[in-house]
This record gives C-alpha cells, structure tokens and sequence, in this order.
C-alpha cells in the first residue's frame, strides 16, 4: 500500500464540552495533525477509554437448524481442497462489519465433510479445536496420528501440527471448529504452511495413539516429562466428560461441594502437562445444569462461544434473550452479564479467550453468587 | 447497535482458481448465508492465514522536529483538564485507517505540560510509560509517589494505578507516552476511572520514594516479597542506562561477550520481583550503537516503536529507509526486516508488544547474524 | 540438652600428606579450636567434598517372603491405637546406624492391618503414600474421604491432611508406605497433630469422593482451579497404570517411539493440577519391562526404593546383585548405578527423592543408553 | 561397608504406656526385626514426629574476639593450597555431635588469607557466599572474573562455578564462609572438582565485570535473557546495602511503610533474573535495627546464621541469651524464637536454609507482630 494523496487521518472539531474551542486556529492544527498522520487523544479517548469494556461483538444466536442445511448444500456446492483447504462455513458477529468473527478475538464454524473426502493436510500457528455435537465418522490426522470423531467429544489441535480430515464413512458429518483465527489476525502473528493434499494415513482406529499414551488420569509417559505449550492429548472423550458431570452432581446430592453453583455441574479441559488451559489463547469447559437450574449473572472480561449440546433452556446475555436447543451457538461479548435458566436440564459446550486475558493480567470476572469471584 | 435492514454481511462469488464455480446455485448459497450471518472460510483464507505476518501497518518514521512545534502550538490553544485528560498527540500509522494506533497493538503519542498545569489523576487497565528525549521539570504522581522526569529517564506505569502529572517549572516539557490501548481496544478489556483534578502532592522531591524502596541492584525490601505482575520500581533513571551500555561496549572492547552483536550494546528494562518484562504486555529496551556500527537484519513476530535518543543514523523497514536524528520516532511492523547503521554513534530507546507473544508463545524471530536466534 | 563438661568437638592431628605439619603448637590451635568449638575444613574436606556422591546407605534388598512373616507377627503381638499409632515396621538400611531410614531422605514400611481394626486419625507434615502389592479391604481415611486400596493402587497422602485407615472385611491387609520422614527429621520442619482414635466414616465405596471429581483425564472440575502442591486425586488404580503401560509396549510394537528404551515402559504419578510430582518431596512411578529386557545402567543423585510388583528378574545395584520377585523390596543409593533384566517380564513400583533435588538445581543423572539423559 | 557380624539394628522393648506389652514373644519379634533390618514405627515415633520441630543444634553464639585470634594463628600454622584447598574453620554445633556444621543444614567458617597468598581455583556443587565483616585485600576470582572482597559485601558463589581467591596486599584478611555443606552431605548430592593451583587472573580492579553487566537496577543486558537459578551479580556492594536501610528507616520516619516493624529495616539479596533467593538453598538478609528498637519474636521452620555487622545489642534465641558486638556469629534452629534488641543501634547480616523450605511447601513462620505470617 502506497499513500498517495491525501492523508488517511481525519479530525473533527466539535462543539462538545469536554473539547476544546472550535476556532480557525484549531481546525488550522487538526490539518496539521493530519499532515503529520497524528491524532489527538482528547478527541478519541471516550471511545477508546471507556469506564468499562463496550465490545463491538453483539450478543447473537445462530440456530442449528439453520446452519446445518446452509453447510449441507455447501457440501452440495463447493468441493474442498486445496486453496480453500476447508468446508467451513464461519460465525459472523453482526457488530464486527462483515468478517468472519464471532467475536474480536474467537472464530467459530460449521465444517462440513462429505464420504470418501479429505481435508488437506496444513498447519498453522492458529490454535484450533473440533468440538461434535452429532454424528461420527470423520477422523483427524494430527502429525500422522489419527484421531476419531464422535459426538459429545472435544479435539484440540495445537498451534503448528500438522493436520487433515477425512471421511471414512458413506455418510457426511459436521462439526463445529474453534480458532483463534481473529486474535492472531489482529495481532500479526500468522504464519501458514501446506502439507500433502490427502491426509497421511487412512487407518481409521478407536483409540488414537495421544490417548494411549496420554489418557490414563494422572499417568505420564516417562518419554515426556517436559511441560508443552499446549495439551498433547487430541482427544476428550465424551464418555469421561459426561462421567465427570454426572459425579459432580451426584456429590452435590450427596452433600459435598462439588459443583459451582447449586445443579450447575462443570470441568474444563486442561493441558496434562501443566494442569492449565488446553492452549495458551483457548479455553474450553463443558457446563450441564440439572433440571430447574438457574444460574446467577456472571460476566468477565474476555469473550465466549457457547453451543447446546443437548436439553433446552434459556440464555440471557446483556440485553437479549432466546430459548435455545441442541446445536445452536450463542456469543458472549466481553464483560456483558450472562444467565442460564433450564427446566429439563442443559448441556452446554463452551470456548473463550480467556487465557490471554489471564496470562496477562487483565482479567476481571463477576459475578451475583459471590463478591470475590474465584 | 441494532441490525435493521440487510446483514452486515456481504460475500462476493469470483471467478479465481481456488474459488467454486460460480453458479446461480452458488450464489443462492452466499445470500443464505449472508441472511445468516455466515462467512465461507474459503473466500477468506488468503487474507486470514497468510504464509507469515503481513502487517497492516506500514513502516513509517514522524521527524521530531515536525512532531514537536505541533506539541507547542497544542499547548497554547488547547487546555488540559477533565475530560480530555492528556494534551497527547498520537502516532497514527497510515496504515491503519486514521486511529491513533502507532502499530495494532501500540500508542505512541507526544505529551506537552505547560508550566504549573496538572494533568488530572485517573487510572486505567492500560499499561503505559513515559519516555523522556530532552527537558526536565515535570513530576508524574503514582499512587501518590511524585516521580522526576528528565532527560533519559524512562518511567513505567502499570495498569491500575492512580496517576496525574504537574509541571513545577516555569518551562513547558515534553515528552513521550507508550501505552497498549490499541491492543486492550481492540481485545475489550479497558477500565477506567476518574481521579482528582490535580495531583495529590505538590513535592517534586530529587528521587521518588519507590526509587528509593526498590532502586538498589539485586536488594529486595523485606516488605515486598511477593512477585507482582508489573514492575513497582517507577523510574530508571539515565545514569544508570548509560553507565550499564557504556559498560558493555567496554567490556566487548576488553574481548568479553556483552554485546548483541559487535558494536551493539542494549539492555532491557525488567521488573525487579520477577527478572521479567516491565510490564505485561509491554517490553522496553535501549540500544546503542558504537560508531561505525551495521546491525543484521532482524525481524520478529509482534511491532515496535522506536525513538532516536541521540546521533544520527539510517533505518532501513522492510522497503523504507530513513536517516534518523535525536527525537525521531519509527515504527517497526510485524515480522519486517530492521537494519541499523550509524557512522557517529547511535543512541535508541525502543518499546515493543513482545511479551504479549511470548506469554501466549505465538514469538517468533529471525536473525541474519544467527541460525537460532536467542 | 546443656554441655557440661568438655567439648564435643575433637580434632585429630594426623600426619596425612595434605595435612599441615603435626607439632605441638598445631594440637595446641587444635585443642583452642575443640574449645571454641570450632573445626578446620582441612581435616575434613575428603568425606564432605568427595568428587561424586558417596552415600552412606548400601544396597540393600528385603524379601517380601521375610517381611510380611514379621507383620503377621507383629499383627498378633502389637495392637494398634494412640501413641504408636500405626503397626507400621520400617527398613533400616544396614548404613544407616540402624535408624529406621531406607535411605537418607526415605521411609519406607510395611503396613499391617488386623479385620476391624483401626489406625488412628492424624496429620503431619510428612508426605506420605501408600501402594498396595497384595490384598485389599482396608479403606485409607482422607479428610473424611473414604479411599479404597487395592492390589497395585497407588495412593498419595500429602502433608498436613488427616488421616486413618480400618480394615472392613475379616481378613488382614499388608501394604507399603513411603514417606520423607528421614528428610524432615533432618531438616527438622515436623508438626504433627492426633486426630479422632477412630476414622470419620466407615462408608467403604467402590471409589473415593476424590476420585469422582479428579479421576477423568484432562478434565478439571471449575470449583478446583488453582494448583496445590501436592495432588488432589487420592487413588492411581491399577486398571490405568496396567493399561497406561500396556500401551506403551504396544506401541513401541507398532514401531511408535513410546517407551524409555527397548521394551521398557514407566509412567510417573502426576499431580493434575500442575502436571509436576504427586507431591514436593517425593517421585513416585511404575516400570514394566517386557520378557527379555536389560536396562541401560543409569544413576542419578538422590536415592529410590523400588517393590517388584509381579515378575521375576536380576537387579544390580553398584556391587551387589540380587534375583527377585513379587513384594521383594530394594534400595538404590545416590548415584549409585542400577540395571535391570528380566526373563519373563517384570512390574516394578518405584519411589525417589529425586523432587527435592530437582527444585533445587542440584540434579543431575547419567545414562549408559544416551549422552544427554532426558 | 560389609556388614559382617550382628545387626547394625538394635530394638529396645521397654514398659512405656504407649508401648505394645514387654513379653517374651515380643522381644523375640523384636529379635527377628533385627536380624531383617527392620525397625518398628512405635518405639520411634516420638522422636521422628514431635508436635513442632525440635531442633538437635542449640543456639550457641561464637564470639569473634575468640574466632579471630584462631584464624590467625591458623595462618602462622597452616599453609593454604591443594588438599586442604582453604584455610577455613567452621563453627561446630555443640547439639550436632562434633561435626564442622552450624546448624544441620549450614556452614559457617572464618577464611583467613595471608598476604600473596592463594586459595587454589575448584569448583563443588555446594551454594557459597563470602561475607567481609572487616578488611579488604583478596579478590574471589569465578570462572576468571576477579571480584573484589570488602567490608559490608556480600558475594554469592553458586554451586560448580570454578573459583580461587588471593591476597593482592601485603596484610592478611579474615571473611566468613557461608555454605550448604551440611545439606548437600546429607542429602548426598555433592560433586568437587579441582581446578589450577592459582587463581587464573591476578588483576584486581575496583568492580567484576559480572557488577559491569548486572549491577544496574532493572536493567538486564540483552545478552543474558533467561532466567538461571542463581545470581549472576557476584558483589552484592555495601554502599547500596547501606544506601537502602538508610532510606527505609527514612520513609519510615516520614509516615510510609517501608520497615519490617517499627525501627527494623531489612532487605534481602535476590537473584536480577528472577526477583527470588540468590542461591536455591541460601537465603541472604541485611537487616537493620535503628537505636532503641525491639523486635517481636518470630520463629520459623529452618535455621539461620547472623553475623552481627555494626552496633551492639542483645540477642534471644529460645532460652539462650548473649549481649552481641562487631562480628559475633550466632546460630537460630529450626523454630526457635528470635527476639533483637538494641539501645545504639544494630547492623546484622543474615543467611538461611529458608529457600529449601519454601521450594518444597515445608516452610511455616509465627510471629507476635502479625497474625498471618507474611
């Protein structure tokens, strides 16, 4: 890009109070600012120093039910390979002009995979997961280890592995992928690499070879004793997650402290390695609210994507409010307050950015069932 | 914001290689998922997973002698109060569509006290600094603690803390502010919140009393044992920047390693609790070149801001060139190559995003002078 | 105690080539230095700074077949209750000036429990486990967190934790326990505290409280998000280390790098919270070798016990060799160099000091099979 | 060792109450444990876990109008050189049976240094320091860089660096020693190695060049960015030391808290890359009592050793009590309370065994002043 005419700052003096007196002399020093590209802080700092986060994302619902047939006639319509690379078919946060944002720093999408076909095999510096909410029969090759698909279970997928998809079933089958393709977008910090068009290996096994060596609870391979960055355990299985949630409430109806709040069970997938979050810009939890649940307000800084996996409820965030059911995906922009309400019980898949916020000193949380937030 | 009419969303069929076929059919499917607010990742690739970071930022230099007269005649027809807070004129590069961002992560601004004004006191999640190329006579008031300014010193001012500034001279000054709005801008975490009009202490003593709890090499006082997440040491002062470059030049002269790479002494400005960064999300560092000094070409993932603090020399970004001279400002984007050069000797104060990168282990950096870079 | 009489110091004047010239003014600076209480480095130098470590404890091995004889023994002459507190009888490793240390810094002891009895509640500073080789029916007591045992569980109990165990069926129950007593007498850092003479509860469930919240690999429950020292999860069961390792050989069979060399599998109990030891103090792990199998020597500074869990095989250990087989029980001083066949196969429990020497840089281990041990 | 003939072992039955019923059976049980090796819990259990530590060393204090006249006839009698390697004494716990240790885990010695003298160049695994309570005149040379030695400095020697010391005067100089020896040989992790019989380098200038590179505050040269377990800064100088008591008790006097408690400036010597400990096992403080202070007790787990450095004063250890001048060392056990006094004012240097401690969450402290324990 060459700036050839004119400079891309614009000021405008006003009238307003808090701005100084609008006189030729100053409009005589706003050209000047121009020319030099500068910008005075006085007339931006209400919109760039708010008494607490304003987020540009809006609380938005997309409904499954839509979704899953716009990515079927995608799957109709658009082939994948390579230069595309993917079938999938992004959230695009209606406050964020147009791009394929769910929030400022989350990308969220429908990937859609028809029988026989392959997702080309690249890498990125994006950190990435695959969560499923139905279906099966996709395998992900993670650095030639491939790893089943199936519902209720979670995938991550660490910044630069190499990784395709490929189905080896007579049946197509979504999904949802979760990135941090924004934040590292904003942050110029890409970096992108092709593979093989077609994925290593077709084996197509029960068991990857991250979860024998990994998904014993507490055990660690002494081939690996050095903390990673991210977790090198490619999948979370449905059946532990939905054991966990269900002992968390079984203690609480036992009497023990178990759960967050009363029938509000949840874990989050952490990294074995550290015990931290499963990649350095992601978080990702798993909630379940026992039927008649309410939970108390909470918001924090930082922004969440939420899909039902199963039951129904209600989500309230800031101003707006749906009933929701299985697959649809809802966003929590920073710091707007969210309630889940549910009669017949709700399970919710969660992803955020809160990791960079933490690891940077600058989250903040709260939350209407306690003062000092945990 | 209430979207009303249309969708935010606009997606454009084409006809390039890596693109479906453009169909009725195709084009059907767009507008569905316009309606839905949904984004092909396939038409979107290009810009978003680049094979390394292309900054939207340019390399660009502003000449401290046209930065500084706009600095004057701000001081004379505009006030410093509430409000407004700050008579602080920022970078704004041209590449990034007239915000007052120096790079996407980083402010950048002149700030100009005249004689017995006060900036008022306010605090703010943002993480910021000041820089002083020339005058003296300005006392920043953290927390209470008046802190000197002069010529050299650099004074941290992490987020959170209550802070005002007062002029006790009878002569404006001017200095430089590095703060990371544009990054907490754009991730939606900013608090902040007013203070007192004017500072609470009018005492300009020689040394703050943080200097004097924390300003002795490797002594830490027995009341402060806790790590804390930015520095509390709230000057570093010239003559010890100096002394320690100075040192390492002469060390290197005496045929010890303590240079970057011949000719090139730097430090960095580290929080005393931890040995870490300053700050955060903010690194700052000094380099000075010996005469005759050409550094390698180096480039890293994340963006820079540089002042010149004394000498001359010739800056080459990516494609742009510059002969520099004292007060000068240029900023280095992502990943763009930077070389060095001086024939009399080059003193530079730099402040950078890095250590966002790094805590989130997203850094990446290459140099000429070495196959694995430090 | 009060000295009365003489000093306890003596120094000896010797006609050593490093040492100074015995005469009469020597021993009488000696006599000066007895009465002062003082004591030259020179005639002491060779046993406190020898060139590598030479431990005082030897090698030694206990036969399962010897020990559990005792402890039935002891189960009919010795009741256990308040004061002694446990029927719990130690290996006293014949270096060691029959102090009942295994090692240096190590406990380990035979546990024997009669039906219905009960081993009173305490706590102390002492980390501790237990790990059963044969048997079952005893539940341990944890913060009244009822904790089944069973053949080739592992079970940690960290410091300053409450506990006892009863014996619920109507037969007795042997186990090990391993602790950091000797390590804490000597750096003289031991509180205790008695507890209930009976446990809180006499539930015996299939699977403790503990358990239910953390026994799901990767997943963490939200109520429980900040690291602890020492693990949370309070039972290893065997099911997983068995199959951990079962995988590994598999894997290496597969021709995937899973084992720490030929046919030799380990895994290490970790604490979930961190990824890092169960506890500070203490390394606790499970080495399977395949039929046919010899380990490189290896040695490192810091000492183990090891129990044969199943198998037969040959251990050397420096100068000493022995055959062994299930329950059968040997130490491996510092630095001493260990190796390991087997014939058949061989399951081997393992427990070292070696946390304390890692935290504090002094580490350092060799390998036969590699330069740079991992 | 062999053991040859008998057990090493020996069990006492005897009629205390909370001892299992002296019979023939039981003797022969106990007969049978020996010749096993085997030692039961409950007739060791008082001594291996008290209530709260009870340390084996006594406060004892050694008197440096005693200690100094011993070094110096040492220097008449006892040549320094290869074998002996140091003409060092150590102070010997009248509770720790003779041995060359101040408390179990530390050494402390006077070294004493003829004129031209060297004190040949090795390198151990044991964390050291110098302390100079008077004189000057030898420089420390590690890894070749020569360190000058002067009253009121402290210089860390990190483990397996080379080093050697000599007289460049034409007097001889006394300093102390301060080591982990005693932990090291207990835990048995101690390597040694010699070095040339001389120092590598005879220069003695006024500062290292390691003070050249790291003894600005906050700055950290370019070259060294990763954290290391020890300080790279060999001098730790008294002008700052004095320079940072001076200006706490200063800001105290001016209503801002920077003591420990009234009148009781302290500070602690740290490691510029990581804000903690210099050493992994040493702890080193600087404390300072202005005239008529009195501290409040305060115990904690582990030992220390003080030199005092200025002033007079009294010192409570437990039940022992001593009137103290320049240069007194005295000696504080694990959990014995500690109470300073003085009426002129009271200069001491500290070192302690607390990191080890900390490291492995064994460390507890209790203190009148405070409820909770900073």
């Amino acid at each position: 890009m060459i700036v050839t005419d004119g400079s891309p700052v614009s000021i405008v003096a006003t009238d307003a109070d808090d701005q100084p007196t609008r006189t030729p002399e100053l409009e005589a020093l706003y050209r000047g600012f121009e020319s030099e590209l500068l910008v005075p802080l006085w007339t931006e700092i209400g919109d760039l120093m708010p008494p607490s986060p304003r987020s540009k994302a809006l609380p938005h619902l997309w409904r499954w039910q839509a979704l899953l047939p716009m990515a079927e006639r995608a799957g109709e319509l658009v082939p994948v390979g390579r230069g595309g690379e993917r079938r999938a078919i992004a959230l695009a946060n209606p406050g964020l002009g147009g791009r394929p944002f769910a929030t400022p720093t989350l990308w969220a999408a429908i990937q859609y995979l028809n029988p026989g076909e392959d997702a080309p095999v690249h890498r990125h510096t994006q950190n990435a997961f695959r969560f499923v909410v139905e279906g099966e029969g996709v395998w992900t090759v993670v650095d030639g280890d491939p790893v089943a698909m199936r519902r209720g279970d979670f995938l991550p997928q660490a910044g630069w592995h190499w990784h395709g998809h490929h189905n080896v079933t007579d049946r197509p089958m979504a999904w949802i992928d979760g990135l941090d393709i924004p934040f590292q977008h904003f942050a110029e910090s890409t970096f992108f690499e092709f593979g093989p068009d077609e994925v290593e290996t077709r084996e197509a096994p029960e068991r990857s070879r991250s979860e024998r060596l990994w998904g014993h609870p507490g055990l660690r391979p002494l081939t690996h004793l050095r903390p990673t960055p991210a977790t090198p355990l490619l999948a979370y299985r449905w059946e532990h997650t939905d054991r966990a949630l269900t002992e968390q409430l079984a203690l609480e109806a036992e009497g023990h402290g178990a759960t967050v709040e009363p029938g509000h069970a949840a874990v989050r997938y952490t990294n074995p390695t550290t015990g931290d979050d499963v990649m350095p810009t992601l978080r990702a939890e798993f909630h379940r609210l026992a039927p008649g649940t309410e939970t108390a307000a909470a918001r924090e800084v930082g922004s969440s994507v939420f899909q039902v996996f199963d039951g129904t409820g209600r989500v309230t965030v800031g101003e707006r409010s749906w009933s929701v059911e299985r697959g649809d995906l809802f966003v929590v922009p920073s710091w707007q307050p969210l309630t889940l309400t549910t009669e017949n019980g709700l399970d919710l898949f969660r992803f955020s950015d809160t990791p960079i916020f933490e690891r940077l000193y600058q989250h903040r949380a709260q939350n209407d069932r306690q003062e000092n937030p945990r």
